[in-house]
């Protein structure tokens, strides 16, 4: 019925990105956000997507925030996942960036709005290479770096996420199918921030040996045209 | 870049669901919900397409309404697409129900949580099949209708909408790009209410003359497993 997606094509071909949030304790508390039950999710378009070296748009009147995330790239199409079959459904992972129009979001929690423009600019969600699952030993015990002009902002690892793997894929999938092609963002460590204008952005991907899985790169700029945001 | 989309084959090709809320003054009224001053949309995923003749599964806990909706189909990917350029974008419309998880929806707007839970569970986007454009000689002016069980609940115009579908195309597209195969769901009027496992639904969307365009049909099941709602 549907076209079958190349895992490894998934920013091409993929139809969703279902993003985790509150998934570190740190960044719950920097943002001053109650701690959820089970996973929280939102989602992302895959027209969001910038492949790394690209440039991220921030619109008029946005304050555009990173938040450096593991992503998990579904290889295999799946509903009502138990956590022992999880493994089983993922293809690969990627190192994205989840940007997030900090100010819109402000006002959008307040008034109980959707999140889909605050998280769905174009460009938002910038990304790696495909990474095959057979380069990852333990996805549980991965060093994300951010750095902005060089100065290091973000410096966690998956070790410390509230949710682990299986169980975000549980979750998802209890409510909607994933898909070949999907990617599933994994929440964000504490240190996130804003980009301005000509601020330039590098981000890693290690594992426990420090072997280096992933780079990502990109450049902010004015996003010309498009969507002017006044609160 | 990407594979190239047929609008005919919207709902197994195309990448995502634009839902505009709040776009008809009566059903604001009956949610006690404030007007937006811009059009305000959220994302709903592609899995949660179910054609004609489908079962909605209801999940456990969750009070299930439906929104009886015009979609726009995208025939032309655009983006920061003008008014005046609109209807050049659009290949054809359908005939959807936005089914919505009130009660879930209740519990994240005070808590200010994200809405693509609420809207994305499986098969809680019924949809009609492709109607070409060239059928359809005014879309701001056509009958909706969604019965159940043979009862009439909603029965409304497009010619009631607050935003129009140029203004809708235009906001969107100033924030995300839209892409051949998307869908833009444009708002429900008054009547919405919640469906329990038996309902029959039945749905149609005519044009000034009376002429039927599209006919929709489901029923309601209870989901067997998955997400059960505990609030
Ligand atoms: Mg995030
Ligand atoms: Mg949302
Ligand atoms: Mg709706």
């Amino acid at each position: 019925r549907r076209i079958a997606v190349d895992p490894a094509a998934f920013v091409q071909q993929g139809r969703k990105i279902v993003a985790i949030g509150r998934n570190y304790a740190e960044h719950i508390k920097e943002l001053s956000n109650d701690a959820p039950k089970e996973p929280m999710f939102f989602l992302k378009p895959t027209t969001s997507y910038l492949p790394s070296g690209g440039n991220v748009e921030i619109p008029r009147g946005v304050a555009a925030h990173f938040e450096v995330e593991l992503g998990l790239v579904v290889g295999r199409t799946g509903r009502d996942i138990t956590q022992a079959e999880a493994d089983s459904h993922i293809a690969g992972y990627a190192l994205a960036v989840d940007m997030t129009a900090r100010n819109m979001q402000d006002v959008v929690k307040k008034k109980g709005h959707p999140w889909s423009a605050v998280k769905g600019f174009d460009t938002f969600t910038p990304i790696s290479t495909y990474i095959p699952k057979s380069a990852v030993s333990d996805p549980d015990n991965l060093q994300l770096t951010l750095k902005v002009n060089g100065v290091t902002k973000q410096d966690g690892n998956t070790n410390q996420m509230i949710f682990k793997i299986p169980r975000m894929v549980e979750h998802i999938s209890s409510i909607m199918t994933l898909e070949s092609g999907d990617l599933v963002l994994t929440g964000t460590p504490s240190g996130v921030g804003p980009l301005v204008p000509g601020d330039h952005v590098t981000c890693t991907l290690a594992d426990a040996t420090g072997t280096q899985l992933a780079a990502l790169e990109f450049r902010a700029v004015q996003r010309e045209g498009g969507y002017s945001f006044q609160p």
